[in-house]
């Protein structure tokens, strides 16, 4: 019956075509067994008690932090209570930069604090703070083609206009002065960047983030002045300016005082550091497979936060979404085929350092499908994915069920999320769940991000389409396998 | 045209009476005058530019600090800017507490740092802070009621329940903890107060705010330990203990701990101290009535904010509406037969210091009717006044005025504002321009408290109401009197 009414639907949908006359990929009993794990998730996933847990009981927890430690025992213990078969400890090594101390006020003309904060990897000011006059740039791009003359000596203050968008869309155009910024500032002779927060709340969080450009990285110690060697032979160095973004209305603040004209001055005051190298670990709670447990589905997210909030949206609710899948999967009568494989991935936020670590300790080649849960805890609407053409009679069918969770069927070219991005370029099929992000970047990388802003019956929809895109992947009778390369 | 137009309203309105048919207090190119002055402030009132200039061109304004100062000078040189005849300072003198450092954290059983500042006129921690268990309380009367024993050397965390009201009506409960808290937590043998933030958001900023019970004021130098003796010999104290407010995510955070049922330690370092006595001004924009002016209807904001924000809606916002009004009946071909003074008062927030000084150096007698605009940015949408009963039907030809903005009549039991209230006391006739304070505890006394929170359009119906009813009450023919107190 189930499957009458998925070629049924399917033919109303106007997607029928010879292919699906063909037996489908998935039998009515997987369908019947997803369309079970997705009812059970709706009635309560459990997902919020999970990030609840995590951001109560270990709150931040930046990679390297103190709190990095505590993470892991926290991702470890919660997979034994949740029913997985077995939990990995992957290690995964990483530079160590700290914050400290910072503070920063306009001088003049009207003296006044600002709410900002220093961007990772930010290098320190002097000793006792620096004080210099800003010099407005509407955009990255003014700031690129400004005159050097112009910014010496000077705090370069960089503008944009960033809109909500559903896809989150504008943070990867207006990030770019976040990461590539300092650098640029500091070959004009600028003493300092400050930015507008690449945000879209107006409130007064500074958003946080990491400013990391190739210029900081080398195997070439003669090119790098401050750079520190690591023990991967690598040098890594702070940005080469202090780098710090203002909130969004001190940001119009400083806009507004520069349109008055007048010299606009400001103390800034940065405490930050290189601290070593750090061994955190990714997390890895696992379902063996009943038939081929050497195939692996791969989902997770990211355990490290940023250190301002509690890193709830970002990204405990993904780390929960897909704990709360997986332990409908370890629970239920119906255990998938393929191993199913749980990441709560290691410091994420400064350079995907674990989703790396993951894809050179694992083979690739094991890995039938991958999908990370990193854009927050807003409802699913589109399910991407990256396999092969034949394949998408099953990508149609698991479409079919997540239909009831208002999922719509999207493109067959995702690249995955940032943990899972290097399986992709290893040729691991990818999966994109993708998630209303409208409201993401009014609380991404801020203090602001704590759990009172999840909404537990959409982390609910997650875990239900997490679960059923997860179970269909690893019972699958055929494997995914990603599209030939065209020559 | 305009008498026959309001009779017929009354009539349909069902407020027709014998009263309505006598001759109208207010004659129809009276009310001609009053909708041309609503209608100007409609097309753009310029209160906008205003709050915009105070926010960005002096910032936070707390009394007593360096930019009280800037504050009055901006208030004097901008009333002359608006065309106001004569621009009065008035001496109001009042000691000063600064804020210093603060910061808390948890220390178990999960180490995390807390959004948190210390209340108005909070003591200081010891050197280094103090450490602490933390007891909770579902509300203040809980902690009222709680057994010393069990506060002995501890932290007193004491939540409650605060709800958006437009009338803000919640505040006036929720507030009793944050003003006597601290002294009642002393007595009981606690070593600092921490609330829950008196605020309707869930955003991580603390909410500030005076905390400064009888206990803390005297008379009698003996009672008072740790008490400063005051110019007007009087003394004052602060708070027993110190006492901090935590943001409502942060406070949600403390009760989930608390929940688990392990000790939660709390580490607190608060710096703050009296700092002397300061003289700051009231600041009057007058417009000379001109056939009675030492007949005065006074109107006016806050000049004063907390340290933390700039001050948007809280008051620049009333300071604003209230010059603007003011500035537009002062370019207006008809002046009123009485005196309008706006006036910017000095140190609301720490005790009505202006409002009090404003009282006792002025002849109350000579003000005919007071109102203050101190409740935000947000829609009036009511008039409420407290005149003699005879003179009811001028207060609905006002009204009359007002419908198109959106404004119901109100109640004849006003107690005005917090500057006005001690004229109140002192029988002069009070008016309430009740605005929509849904979203008014979100903000209040807190660092988002900024311009960007603020609707032009939303400011300049404020004015138009402002403008409407200070013209009338000043152009009135027969003046407004307070009801006869019965016996």
């Amino acid at each position: 019956m189930h499957r009458i009414l998925l070629v049924a639907s399917l033919c109303f949908s106007g997607l029928a075509s010879a292919v699906e006359l063909a037996p489908a990929p998935f039998t009515a009993d997987q369908i019947a067994t997803a369309t079970a794990l997705r009812e059970q998730a709706l009635r309560g996933s459990g997902a919020f008690a999970i990030v609840e847990s995590l951001t109560t009981e270990v709150g931040q927890r930046m990679a390297g932090s103190e709190a990095d430690a505590r993470a892991v025992r926290w991702a470890e213990e919660k997979f034994k209570a949740l029913g997985f078969d077995r939990v990995i400890l992957q290690p995964v090594t990483f530079p160590v930069w700290k914050r400290g101390r910072e503070s920063a006020r306009i001088v003049a003309p009207a003296p006044q604090s600002l709410a900002l904060t220093a961007l990772g990897w930010s290098s320190a000011t002097p000793k006792g703070g620096l004080r210099a006059e800003v010099v407005g740039f509407a955009n990255f791009d003014a700031l690129k083609a400004a005159d050097p003359v112009t910014l010496l000596g000077k705090i370069a203050y960089v503008s944009h206009a960033m809109r909500k968008r559903r896809n989150g869309g504008d943070y990867n155009h207006a990030v770019g002065v976040r990461v590539e910024g300092a650098a640029i500032a500091a070959a004009k002779g600028a003493r300092a960047l400050l930015v507008r927060s690449i945000g879209t709340d107006s409130q007064r969080f500074p958003h946080t983030g990491v400013a990391l450009s190739a210029s900081q990285t080398t195997k070439d110690p003669e090119a790098m002045k401050r750079a520190t060697k690591l023990s991967d032979g690598s040098y890594i160095a702070l940005t080469a300016v202090p780098a710090a973004a203002l909130s969004v209305p001190d940001a119009d603040q400083v806009e507004r005082l520069l349109r008055l004209g007048r010299p606009v001055e400001i103390e800034l005051v940065i405490e930050a550091a290189l601290a070593g190298e750090y061994t955190s670990h990714n997390v890895i709670g696992e379902i063996i497979g009943r038939e081929l447990p050497q195939e692996i589905v791969v989902i997770g997210g990211h355990l490290d936060s940023w250190d301002l909030g509690t890193g709830a949206i970002d990204d405990g609710a993904g780390v929960a979404i897909t704990m709360a899948a997986g332990a409908i999967i370890a629970k239920s009568a119906q255990r998938p085929r393929r191993t199913l494989r749980v990441v709560a991935f290691a410091n994420e936020e400064q350079g995907v350092f674990g989703g790396r670590a993951y894809a050179a300790a694992n083979t690739p080649a094991q890995h039938v499908a991958a999908a990370e849960s990193d854009f927050g805890a807003g409802r699913i609407y589109r399910f991407d994915s990256h396999v092969a053409e034949a394949q998408l009679p099953a990508i149609r069918q698991i479409v079919g069920v997540l239909d009831s969770l208002g999922i719509e069927s999207g493109s067959n070219d995702s690249g995955g999320g940032p943990d899972v991005s290097p399986l992709h370029a290893l040729g691991v099929p990818m999966f994109e769940l993708q998630q209303d992000g409208t409201d993401y970047f009014d609380l991404h990388h801020t203090a602001n991000d704590t759990l009172d802003k999840i909404d537990p019956a959409a982390l609910d929809q997650n875990v239900a389409a997490y679960a059923v895109f997860a179970w269909m992947s690893a019972d699958l009778e055929q494997r995914f396998t990603v599209p030939a390369v065209r020559p």
